[in-house]
């Protein structure tokens, strides 16, 4: 395939999942939804039995550029997150966003990961079992905050601890990922006899610890290089190119050297660049906006590009799975978070509030999974299961915290009393 | 290969063109040199006989990724080139630039076209001479502006001729370029045999014709497209991301269907959703900002990176015959544009400037070889040297510029006629 042969399916998912995430955006759902879409769209050109149509858009190296585009897509997500993630205000946030998340995590991955051993597969160990827990983990809150905001309830008790939480929600999720992903690297997956108390086990532990030391010690002299940089020049276009640089550096080591996920070394890199630097959010919205241009559309509609076999293809056994798992995933953040806010003397109207807030997936659960599926730790046929869990809860999160708002109001107005 | 693995080759091609490109900016040369020395140190690499290494950075997923990065690079830079060309005031530029322009493009493509000739190789036709002439008609004046800005003559008769004269010039490049492609992609260069008279010739230029055609008529349903979703909502990021899918369906269209160079496409959707659009300067900026983080530095060390070979095995022949072209593409834009603005009735004085400032070379001359290289029309053993007629012409233009208007200040301070 000749380089510029590229330009063709390029030019077809960034119009269609422009077109998608728009249309998706104008129903009040992600963006990501509708690239999702946009990507099954163009996938289901591969059932259209025209030789250069298959060549242009699924043939070999069409198919590995994409997948690259998308790998450095999820690497520049995760970077911005940690970009965004201030570990300053994280010490501020006070208990309740701590035990909110807690359960938050708990919660959901107890109940994914029980879910997962009950309709276990004969080649399945408990590290298959805890990654599907690990992946309703997630969250992505960025539906709530617009519906918050559009209710003017963002600066409320409810609104604040939901941002709170779902940062520290982020780092924890992070953690668990790069064990998980840690001893799968260990031969955990493809064995089947996986041990906890094996020495591989061990080693991946201390890998896992050596990384974050010299992930943490390499990032202090690089914003010390950095402070240094900004003084000489400020809003320099060299501050965000190495920023970048040391993101995909970090990403790579993470993954090559210490068996940690890529995404946790390109989050890790975004943490310890971001917060106290004053070019954060200049590199942060340079970053975000090539994301958003080129790469995020890419990695979207590759997820459903390259995963609609298996949405034909479920097993019906799968499909109970499946339903279960979404379940799961829904009423686990519910009941967690809210949970942990009754515990933190929130009131059961605001507990609701803060656990329908909390509910919400997009693309970090994406994210998640393809990192489970990459790692042969999950099955692809989840791909559907996921984006469900994406569909209902950024229906249902809306419609309930509107209606949860619009009946205080009520009763406020009809002398009632406000629980 | 594993899809993470790209980002340590990325990562390093990212830092080091940074780091050489300030260095080159440093010595007040274009940064595109050091990008290119970048590449040159990168493709030392594989003299290094590791396997891993070699795998990392040489692999063959590696180029393929790398080669399409370029060509994204290469279709950005040229429809940056396009937004930022403003056909009005090309209406408003006037006899001079176009005088100076069309000698400008004649004289070197003459004087590169003979000197191909005169170096002829046995399977060489006038097809392949021709496009060594016109890689000489590229001119890259960043840093004759930058150079008169410091003198503060960019206001001057010189200075806006030069600007104006530069829009022409990559116009008329554009035509030849796309011209000699098409005829190239009639099997003109592999038949030895090329026929000007051919019943293929005669087909080229319907094809390019057609192309023009059909270009501007699509051009103006999509300008007309733009000024609603203006008027609907102004700066936003949609516009950027429809431009960019435009871009690239004009390059694969005028590639795939017209036979027309890709890049040609490219600079055509430039011109067509730029100039007047009062979006242009925004998706223009987003456009740059994307190639100057990530793209254009691939572009260029990848050229470094990938014709190291040719320049270590360059034969006696060939060497006499880059010097001499070295020296057509010198002398023959400050012969023609001088000549060009003398007949206008420059000065003496001006003219040479004229000539000086439109003798440097950057970014396009390089795109042009990069053309003739893939058509097959060029010996990419002609790099080092066009990246020579580069390097001479960003040492020698500022210090000519700056010596001629230093000795007109002093006669002027002596009382000596300016003439």
């Amino acid at each position: 395939m000749e380089a510029f042969e590229i330009l063709l399916p390029l030019a077809v998912i960034l119009l269609l999942s422009k077109l998608m995430g728009l249309g998706a955006h104008k129903c009040g759902m992600p963006a990501v939804l509708g690239m999702l879409v946009a990507g099954i769209l163009i996938g289901l050109l591969q059932y259209i039995p025209w030789a250069p149509l298959q060549e242009a858009f699924f043939g070999e190296y069409v198919t590995y550029f994409l997948k690259v585009m998308s790998k450095i897509g999820v690497v520049l997500i995760m970077f911005s997150a940690g970009l965004g993630t201030d570990l300053k205000k994280l010490k501020q946030t006070g208990v309740a966003s701590i035990v909110i998340t807690s359960l938050g995590v708990i919660v959901p991955m107890g109940l994914g990961t029980l879910v997962a051993f009950l309709f276990r597969q004969p080649n399945e160990n408990a590290l298959n079992w805890l990654f599907y827990g690990a992946i309703l983990t997630a969250t992505s809150v960025s539906v709530t905050v617009a519906v918050l905001k559009e209710l003017g309830k963002l600066d409320s008790k409810v609104g604040t601890s939901i941002v709170a939480a779902a940062v520290i929600d982020d780092v924890i999720g992070i953690v668990i990922l790069s064990v998980l992903t840690g001893f799968s690297g260990s031969g955990g997956s493809e064995g089947g006899g996986w041990n906890w108390f094996s020495p591989g086990a061990g080693l991946v532990v201390i890998k896992i610890v050596l990384f974050f030391i010299a992930a943490i010690a390499v990032g202090v002299g690089l914003r010390k290089l950095f402070d240094l940089m900004e003084r000489k020049a400020p809003h320099n276009r060299r501050v965000p190119i190495i920023s970048l640089a040391a993101c995909f550096l970090y990403a790579y080591v993470a993954e090559k050297i210490f068996g940690v996920a890529d995404i946790t070394g390109a989050y890790i890199a975004g943490i310890l660049l971001g917060g106290t630097l004053s070019e954060t959010p200049y590199v942060e919205s340079k970053v975000d906006e090539m994301g958003y241009l080129i790469f995020s559309p890419i990695f979207f509609a590759f997820i459903g590009m390259s995963n609609i076999e298996y949405f034909a293809s479920i097993s019906l056994r799968f499909l109970g799975f499946g339903l279960v798992f979404v379940a799961a995933g829904l009423l686990g953040k519910l009941l967690g978070c809210g949970l942990g806010a009754k515990m933190c003397k929130f009131s059961f109207r605001d507990s609701f509030r803060v656990g329908i807030g909390m509910m919400v997936r997009a693309e970090v659960v994406l994210i998640c999974t393809e990192k489970g599926v990459a790692s042969g730790l999950v099955d692809p046929a989840i791909y559907p299961f996921v984006i469900v869990i994406i569909l209902l809860s950024s229906i249902l999160t809306p419609i309930l915290m509107k209606r949860s708002y619009r009946k205080e109001e009520q009763q406020l107005m009809s002398g009632g009393a406000s629980v």
